[in-house]
């Protein structure tokens, strides 16, 4: 382990994924992702009679097909770092609830999946736990109606609004497993930014400025530049949120290039009508879980510089006037 | 670092609280615990025009205070951990707005005074972080009006009803600092732990079974008995749930002596008609971080083992017809 800086640490270890889990709904598996999934459903119900338990069948089904997928039982699971968009963050504390193991509850409303790994990363390269399971969701359908209107009332969405995924993704790191296997090389904390924007139905800008900070963070500390990744990903700034990015990179002299993506730009395509594109937990658990981990596996990528954005706002906050802060963390993942 | 078993980890760099800081409302500073609080408010709004933009004051008056006391800058913080019961955890993100530093948004309900310093001295230990900030916090209006009903309503409260504290408490992990201060000496993490009590009014004996959860597992793996510890302390729990507690623990054939406490029946006493005593994050955060590390300060005590206790509920899973699961993180402080 080394410090660079003060938020950025170099992970000597090598917290290896060994496993690696995607689950989306119907919408989401007729996008331009849809042959890296896991699992796509036929019903975003999953056979349940109201949407939040809906949301948690999801978490459940990330989980377990992490679990699974490595070969492994629910207990050899160390412990369970999780959280999502819904008040009291229930969708991951009712899947806890199933397996037994060590809890920690997160909060970083859609930066919960770097949040985990980052936060597991450092946990596991320290040799604290050994099997982290990292997770997050979400659901279309729960979020609106928690934070915004219920879909029964048709309400119009206004051209800035980002679709939130239902789906969700299940990470296993481990100090074990094969030497081939992609690795958090690197974690960069982020920190609480807010630049004013407090419009409920425009999230991408709110949250691009936390990206902006961890990114020249990142850049700073270590001292690379954006050429050093074959890929870099935000998680779910949508297609105005990563143009603001784009600008708000070029103030701070740093160019993001080609190999810049966003995950809610890729999980949908224009015919799908979600204007600004994806967001919600699900959108950048999802595509680490299933496109990203399977360029490294393949080898086709060796590295991967992959931030979640969160909009830590909550219909109190706004309700009462307040701004919405954003927050990201970023990983470093690699293969040898 | 020395791991014991699934759930324990014992420390053996030393996590030292370096500052600790309480903040309590009116009522809890009438209570039994008066003379042992960093500051007692003479009104619990804070001069704010909302019950949860109050509670976010609190929060940053815990969390400067400990700050101060350290006689340490806001940006000498390297990391702030830290959750609340509000909605999106608000009081948290918008105090880590307030200052220049790396953020991670934690939800365990009332555990999270635990679950942070259990988590936080962790990476203090490894030495991923020096500087940490733990801080959580509860006011009685807001989470009254958020998860049962609005104080105007004039409801009557049922005999197993709990007072959630107004209060707040902060500490400072490091490294750094005096030889003689207490430390951090074992952490071990909870599970969800869900005995199928339901109702929203009688948390006590929803959380018990989670707190035995954890102490049968710290006894186990540390072999340790509740006699080598000079205190033995639990968040929340109430008269109510401690009764269950100890006999939970009877049934494992662990016997909690005269050194158990617990923090809901220390703050109030019986002529402030709270019923089954304190609850809230801010219960066992203002008892830590002020009567319990003073005792180690002032060395009339040597050594305490210390549960938060969380209700992982939301008013939606419980309108869902949900049970409440619970969760409780173990700490062992010490000092030479």
């Amino acid at each position: 382990m080394k410090k660079l800086g003060k938020q950025t640490i170099i992970l000597e270890n090598k917290p290896k994924f060994i496993s690696n889990y995607s689950v989306v709904g119907p919408k989401e598996g007729k996008g331009p992702m849809s042959k890296y999934f896991d699992e796509i459903l036929d019903n975003d119900m999953l056979g349940q009679k109201t949407f939040e338990k809906a949301e948690q069948k999801l978490m459940e089904k990330a989980v377990f097909g992490a679990i699974e997928k490595a070969k492994l039982k629910s207990n050899d699971i160390d412990m369970y770092l999780s959280g999502d968009l819904l008040n009291q963050i229930i969708s991951a504390t009712f899947t806890a609830r199933k397996f037994d193991t060590t809890f920690i509850g997160l909060f970083g409303a859609c930066s919960t999946m770097t949040e985990s790994l980052a936060l597991g990363a450092c946990l596991v390269d320290g040799g604290y736990i050994n099997n982290v399971l990292c997770s997050t969701c979400s659901h279309f359908a729960s979020v609106e109606r928690q934070f915004r209107n219920p879909l029964e009332l048709g309400t119009q969405r206004p051209p800035t609004a980002q679709w939130t995924v239902t789906g969700a993704g299940a990470s296993i790191l481990s100090l074990n497993g094969d030497k081939n296997l992609p690795y958090i090389e690197c974690v960069t904390f982020g920190k609480v930014t807010d630049f004013g924007v407090n419009d409920v139905n425009n999230m991408g800008p709110a949250m691009a400025p936390a990206a902006m900070s961890t990114l020249v963070a990142h850049f700073k500390e270590t001292g690379r530049s954006p050429s050093d990744y074959d890929y870099i990903f935000t998680g779910d700034l949508g297609k105005l949120g990563s143009e603001v990015l784009i600008d708000l990179m070029e103030y701070n002299n740093v160019k993001l290039g080609v190999n810049y993506c966003d995950c809610g730009n890729m999980i949908f395509d224009k015919e799908q009508k979600t204007f600004m594109g994806g967001s919600g937990c699900g959108c950048s658990a999802s595509i680490l879980n299933s496109f990203v981990i399977e360029k490294l596996r393949k080898n086709e990528v060796k590295s991967v510089l992959f931030l979640s954005t969160g909009a830590l706002l909550s219909t109190t906050s706004s309700q009462q006037g307040e701004s919405i802060p954003g927050i990201a963390h970023a990983i470093v993942i690699r293969r040898d």
